[in-house]
């Protein structure tokens, strides 16, 4: 058993790290200060600095020695914390999140075959929707660390460049403002420059996952991506989840993903199932209105896993460091209520959708929350992932 | 009057500040334990710190206060250093040179008419050489930051899919390695998450230039490309010169840029030239050969300036963070000698290169070194921008 890591201060405590244990967070900083960790292989000022980041430095074996401990401590209705439980367990509700880890480099892949089925239909409706390079490797992009932001940090809506009436460039404030949903994969250990990871080794980089709301300004992005990709249309703004949840959490939702068909080369080849059933779900809430379900996906709907995408990011030598995120791209199921972005769900604004109050949508308002949660179950087992949530500002 | 910073190591001293005075370097960090810095409004302790991040994050009225110190400590001859000159000017062959600045996100742009031109011709024969948006607005896409190495770091040739024999992906070392001629603009202030930084404020957030090699392998990058941009086929490895020249240092070659027309959009207006007269070689030198010019071009051919780069860059309200670097991208000028890159100089390979040993190139072989330097002149004034080298390894 694995709690979600994250960093959060509360009162007059600086940002510290803690797990999530249902409605409360163990303090970290504090249960190290207690000589709870004295045991331990580490040494628990990891814990009082402001990201993560050295903490995933020590590597898994120091991960699993203290996922272990902070289990121990918290079996049998933590016990063994009785005499300080008030003290180091804090209440969610008096809890500020922050940033988990500091970002090296971010990387966005495009890794669900719906999600790009999807838009090759959208934008080049006489061609093939999916480009022939896309079943042979997992496409990606990079993307701008400095902008990712964590959950409840309101978006500004971007200004920026698109064509206008007559196709004349414009500039103004986006009109097609989107969310798309998507997981991130937190890497915890560096590889070297020229030295490729291998796709059977590859999951040994991996810390955890969050959420991830890969915000995106369709209007902005159409004009400017041709030839070098996507650019203003996205970097205003990421947000990810306050809570990482370990990968070790996850071995009991790991699933087989889809055949892949044709087979691709054989350094994407693996026979370990790399996938996750994980429920995810995006609501949308209106200023003055309920919140309402626009789309309920599954992560184990993703094409390539995230070994393959570590594999084939590092094949040419390229290294990751800690803290990098790769985020998986959109994840879209196979049913028009199962995708992952507005521009899917309105089919590019041809088919608004009417929310409880009235109101339509084809692409974010101002005002709008779009929130996404996800949860893994497997028998007794549930891993909540906790939220990622974000409201566009003017 | 300033000189080159960088970051420097020498016998048993461990890497720190250093300025370029033709064969030697000014060791700050001994400077400042000397006393030299006493007057001055900041703490020297910033120059003995492995990276230049420090001293950039103090803004650049500290910059010019230091610039101005260092050239009076070095006027008439360094007189005012004349009792310890031997112990704090060290000449360049016993230093190891760093990276200068620890990159926090990597943009690179598209920025030069020619060489978006000479792509377009070469890949769209049918159609307009340049796309719909490229006068509009300054193209550009993100790329990886930890892979950016400094000058001399070998090069190993990356492995990557491509496609082979019948239009099959097909597996290998690139068969199609190549350099990119760029200069690198260094970033030294941060900007806020949500405020655009305006084209006439721009340059405030430039500490200074850097040479820049994008080395690509183009079979890598044409078969991936596709929708989202180049990825494998770039960050493998970036090279930047160890040498950063201050802005400040750059103004007696400041000039006007091509008259941009259409005119873009008022966000990208400004009256100030704001490019600058550097001269720019490109060499090739064999494993056993002589080395040889392959391009000789120049800073003043970029269409976008680096304040519209900015300008563009942040009207989204995307943040910058100091130590990010933007690239110009390729800088190619008019005539076929002043290409940046092999792509163009031997158009896509169907011209190779005759080397002085004999030997012909369409893309680089291992072994082959690329070094790029600059200069500019103006009247008495020269600054020199030092080299970026790299050497291409099996």
């Amino acid at each position: 058993m694995s709690y979600p890591y994250g960093i959060f201060s509360y009162d007059i405590a600086s940002p510290r790290a803690g797990v999530l244990v249902g409605d409360h967070i163990l303090d970290l900083e504090l249960i190290g200060l207690l000589g709870f960790f004295n045991d331990l292989s580490l040494d628990p000022t990891v814990f009082t600095k402001p990201t993560l980041n050295e903490f995933m430095e020590l590597g898994r074996p120091v991960w699993r020695e203290v996922h272990q401990h902070i289990a121990d401590l918290l079996a049998d209705d933590h016990a063994a914390l009785k005499d300080v439980a008030g003290q180091v367990l804090i209440h969610r509700s008096r809890a500020t999140l922050h940033m988990p880890v500091r970002v090296g480099d971010y990387t966005d892949f495009y890794a669900s075959e719906e999600h790009a089925t999807n838009v090759g239909r959208m934008f080049r409706p006489d061609g093939e929707p999916l480009l022939p390079n896309w079943k042979h490797l997992p496409v990606a992009y990079h993307g701008r660390a400095s902008s990712i932001v964590v959950s409840g940090t309101p978006i500004r809506r971007p200004k920026g460049q698109f064509l206008g009436p007559e196709n004349k460039p414009s500039f103004g404030p986006s009109k097609a403002l989107d969310f798309e949903l998507e997981m991130g994969i937190v890497i915890g250990k560096a590889s070297k420059l020229g030295e490729p990871v291998s796709v059977d080794e590859a999951e040994d980089y991996v810390f955890g996952f969050v959420l991830f709301n890969d915000w995106s300004a369709r209007d902005i992005q159409r004009w400017e991506y041709q030839p070098l990709g996507p650019f203003l249309g996205k970097n205003f703004g990421s947000s990810i989840s306050p809570w990482i949840v370990p990968l070790d959490a996850l071995e009991p939702f790991r699933v087989a993903g889809p055949k892949q068909e044709p087979t691709p080369l054989p350094y994407l080849q693996t026979t370990k199932p790399g996938h996750f059933n994980i429920d995810l779900e995006v609501t949308l809430q209106p200023t003055n209105g309920p919140e309402q379900v626009l789309s309920r996906s599954n992560a184990r709907h993703l094409y390539w896993s995230a070994a393959q995408m570590i594999a084939h990011h590092t094949v040419n030598g390229c290294n990751l460091n800690v803290g990098d995120i790769m985020a998986t791209g959109t994840i879209s199921g196979p049913t028009p209520d199962s995708y992952g972005s507005l521009l899917e769900l309105t089919w590019n604004g041809k088919q608004p959708l009417t929310l409880p109050d009235g109101s339509t949508r084809t692409f974010l308002q101002d005002g709008d929350t779009i929130t996404m949660r996800a949860t893994a179950k497997s028998g007794q087992t549930t891993v909540d992932f906790g939220e990622v949530s974000g409201t566009i500002q003017a």
